[in-house]
This record gives structure tokens, sequence and C-alpha cells, in this order.
């Protein structure tokens, strides 16, 4: 169905029903102009917001509009989990060239239902336009949080230990496949395109790190562990030293490690959007997290090396050689 | 100078120190993975979300980037205003296409300084991203506001009057003026064109009828009054009937009413952007509603007609002939 079919404001009036509030924290949704909520006393707002552009973020014919709502939802997650917080409103804004039907919007917002549920986010509000040529998508989550939890990223400590939540660089390979730069084995090639695609954010584990006041400092490894890291040790006035044999890779990464045109190292210090969490903690919570990730998450939580004194962020090779990282991800410009 | 000579973080790094909060209610501006705020007891958090997409909302040779930065931070001010919030914290995120220079930026920055110090407000946080081939804004902004004072667009009650806060049709006049589908003379040129670029949020109007609870719904007129007011009418099941030889029109739109090609009642209803409040209060509050605008506000009220049973919208004409209004204003879709 052409959207003209049923107007702009049948569009929203219809995610009005669809998403009215089962909270009585959320005052207005979708239909005002602003939506309204109220937060517990001495919680913080977090709010975060991300824009996903047609032909920069994504290509339409790489990844099916459901996809594109899991993931457009699971980055921005993503960033509330880096603060600590615990998501709680979603607000889409949508700008749609004349190419994207119905349907398609449909699927992008039932590509959300299963983080919507899975977090009890509300979709309150947005904003619709129509767009000459791509498709843009803006999303913000406002999160909360008691004001004494949050972890920002400038708390690094000398000596905190450099922990991450998952394996690298999965997601760098798993585009290099979408892209066509890349050709591996059916399986091989779902493994790193999911990686990609469908990114958990763990809210869980930084809800839990946050609670129970475990780390110094943290941020999700969205542009690449070498840019991230120093977004957090530029801030914290420090530098870092970290393990080459340390870092963390899949099994699947392991399998392809030796092809060429692989390099995990690469994938994983420069590649980006694995969001997993990269934070800091003293050496004395080491035991009491790892106790944590294994019994009450059960994820994975890795030591990568440790924060130091200075600026520079180094790697220690497998050779022992140490290397200087000066190259950082991706930049927009 | 080009944007890639200063780079992305280093872009963003100048903002962080530009816009350092100067409030302790801002635990944490740009910089981090989200933004973090607190928010007084008892208050609620206002959001609205605005995309302005080049070529939709804007082209770049009609209007230059102070301008550009100054309306796009008013527009979505009126949408606080409109709730009867107060503004605080500003999220401006960007899609930079290659042909968009770093003065631009600056400049677009620039053109939100008036109405953020005007109205002490923090920029927090945002995006930046390149884009292919337009230039695309999304800008958020929260608010605070008691909760039982916020005025919703469902409130308005069978007999209340219903007021608009300024003139109608210039702002759609001054598009024509802009699309080059009208010529007037210099002074009128400049006065719509200015209309349309520069609309007034009408902050302190919509925070005082809050304050003294003396409004029962409230919409700012950024469709057109036909399509604004239909949103309250649906929302609060009622009809409504407004007059037009009660609809305020500038000095400057009487100047020009006779014109070929210009039609006032036509700009009033459908053009839009006009950013007045339109709100519907009780016959009782009307007096109390005019002495506050004349004496502490000193802007101008005007009464336009009442809210009815049923779920028309009618016009009474001059002519005395009473019409229904089916059509609304621009929709994207």
């Amino acid at each position: 169905m052409k959207l003209k079919e049923i107007g702009e404001f049948g569009f929203i009036s219809d995610l009005e029903k669809k998403y009215k509030p089962d909270t009585s924290e959320v005052l207005k949704g979708i239909g005002d102009d602003a939506a309204a909520f109220l937060n517990e006393d001495n919680y913080a707002v977090l709010l975060t917001t991300d824009m996903l552009i047609e032909n920069i973020h994504f290509r339409i014919s790489d990844i099916s509009a459901k996809e594109l709502g899991f993931k457009s939802l699971a980055v921005n997650l993503s960033d509330i989990a880096a603060m600590g917080g615990k998501p709680q409103n979603v607000f889409l804004s949508l700008g749609i060239p004349d190419k994207i039907s119905y349907e398609y919007l449909t699927d992008l917002y039932t590509g959300m239902e299963d983080l919507k549920k899975q977090y009890d986010l509300n979709i309150i509000g947005g904003d619709t336009s129509s767009s000459g040529n791509d498709l843009f998508i803006n999303i913000v989550i406002t999160g909360t949080i008691k004001e004494e939890e949050i972890i920002y990223r400038n708390g690094a400590k000398i000596n905190d230990k450099i922990f991450v939540t998952g394996y690298l660089g999965d997601s760098a390979c798993g585009l290099d496949v979408l892209l066509g730069k890349l050709e591996l084995d059916e399986n091989h090639n779902n493994y790193f395109r999911d990686a990609h695609i469908k990114p958990k954010p763990q809210i869980n584990e930084g809800r839990t790190i946050a609670q129970l006041k475990l780390a110094n400092s943290m941020i999700d490894i969205s542009d690449g562990l070498a840019s991230d890291l120093k977004h957090i040790c530029q801030q914290s006035s420090a530098g870092a030293v970290i393990y080459e044999d340390k870092i963390p890779y899949s099994k699947y990464m392991n399998e392809i490690s030796s092809l060429e045109n692989v390099e995990p190292l690469d994938y994983a210090l420069y590649g980006g959007e694995d969001y997993s969490l990269l934070f800091t903690a003293a050496q004395d919570n080491k035991d009491k997290l790892y106790d944590i990730f294994n019994s009450k998450l059960k994820t994975s939580l890795f030591e990568i090396g440790e924060i130091v004194q200075g600026n520079d962020i180094e790697i220690v090779l497998k050779s022992d050689e140490k290397k200087k990282i000066v190259k950082t991800g991706f930049h927009h410009f």
C-alpha cells in the first residue's frame, strides 16, 4: 500500500492507538505537541539520540525493514546501557521518500517489538516527514538511573583493569560480508551478517555494573576498540595498555582468521559496531565482576588490559612488541 | 574551511567546550554515550523532536544558515510552549553532506544563540553524521512542567471560547514570497519573509496560561488553523465554529489583501507555520486572559470562535454564510 492511501495523520493516528503507553509514568504519548513523562524522585533522565541515514548507515538492499527497525533501536539502547541506565521511552522519527511503502514502515516498527517487550519500552513520540531521496531515521531514547549510579566515560583511574563484555570484530567482519568484500561459507556468512545486523544491547550488564558500582568508566563499542578506548582515556586524562592475546574473538572469527583479507585485530580495533560494553574497574572488583557475569548475568567478561599514566594507548602484540595505537575507527568527516 | 580539516571528533569536542552546561541540573552534556539531567520532584519531562530536511522543509538558497538555526530551534520551542512548559535542554543532530562547510555549521549554531540566551537553554547532546545529498537536521528539546499544569490537545469543553495569540497567515504568505509565487514591494516582502523565517515561539504566553490554569486545551499553529483546530476537536470529541471576521490579520496582510493571488483566509486556514498558540478556555476566564495578555504579557490575544457539540468545524463567513471546513493544511504524504 502506498503511504498516501492512509495519509500522514492516518499513519500517526494508527501509531497512537498501537502504542498507547501502559504505564502511569507516561502522561502523554504520541499525538500531542510533545510527550510528557514522569521520572522517579532522585532519578536522573538519560537521553540519547541517533540518526541513521540511507546509504550512509545502511543500504535498503542489504537489510530488511524488520532488521533495520531492530538495529536502529538496539544501537540506541546500547548508549543507555553504557551509562548504566534503564531504558524507558522511544521516539522514532522518519523522513520517508516516495519509494517506501506502508508495509515497509509497518515492518520497521515490527522489528522493534522484541526489544520493546524485552525492556518494557514505550514508543511515545517522534516526527514524520517526506524526504527527497533517502530514508532518514532518527531515534531518541530516554532512560532513567539514580544520579550516583551513572557511569561516565571520564572516571577511569590509573591501574584500573579494562574489560569488554563480548567478542570483538564480528560486526565489522559482517559488514565486509554484506559489502561483498568477503565471501565465506553460508554458515559463517550468516553468523557474521547477524553480528552486524542484530547487535545485542547489553542493558542487563550495564545496569548490574552500575547498580553494584563496580566500574569507574564505561562506553559502548560503536566506533571500534581503538576509538572508544581513546574516548575513555582522553576524558579521564589517562593512557592504556591492551594485550593482543587477550582480545576476545568468537569461535567463528578464529575459524576464518587465517584467510586472506581477514585481519581479526583490525576488525576489533577499527571496525566498530560490536556494541559490547568497554569499561574500567578497580583490580579489587575483578573477582566480584567475574562472579556476577558467570553466575547471575551468564554472559562473558574479558579483561584486556589496564589504564596507565600518560595519554598513549598501546597494544602489546603477540610478538611481545609494544605498539602505539594511533589510527582510530570510522569518522563521518 | 572544510569539515574534514577539523574532523568529526574535533567538531564534537569544540561543541562540548562551547556548550558546557551552566546548571547543576545537567549532570552530563555533550561528550558521553547519553546526556543526563535532573528534573525537579513532581515535575514532568516534556520532550519534542522535529526533523528538518533540505528541499522538503527548507532550501539552502532561501534561508541563511543563521536563520535556519534560529527557525529549527524556534519551531521546537513552540511545541514546548503548546504544552505550557518551560524549555530546558536542546539536542541537535546533523546529517551533513559534502557541500556544507565548517562555517555554515558554525553559523547554524550561532543562529540559535538568541533563543538559547532568552530561554536559558543548554545544548547538551545530539549526533553527527555524513549525508549523501541533503542536509538533515533533527532537534530534540526537553522541557519541564508541573504535572497538573500540562495543557493537552484533548481537553476542550463544549462552549469553550477559542483563542489565538497572534496574526494568522503571515508565514504562509512569506513562503509564497520565498518561492517566487508572490512579488511585493521590498517592505512587504521583508515583513512576510521574516514572518516565515523568524517565528516567535510563545513560551511566555504558554507558561502563563498553564501556570494560571486558564486553558482547557492548547496546540501551536504549525499546519494551519483548520488542521490544528481539527486536532483539538478530534481529540476532545467536539466541534467548533469560527468567524471569518474575527480572524486576526496583520496590518501588512490587510494592506495586500486586495491583490490578486492573495487570499488571507486561505493563508490562515491552510498555510501553517504561524506558531501562534491556539487554545480553548472557559468563557469565565476570558476577562482574566485579556487582562493578562494586555498588562503582563503585552502581546495580543484574539477570540475567534467557540467549541460546540458534534464533530464539524465550521466557519461563519463575512457574508453570514456558514461553511464546513473539510480541507486541512499541508500533509507530508
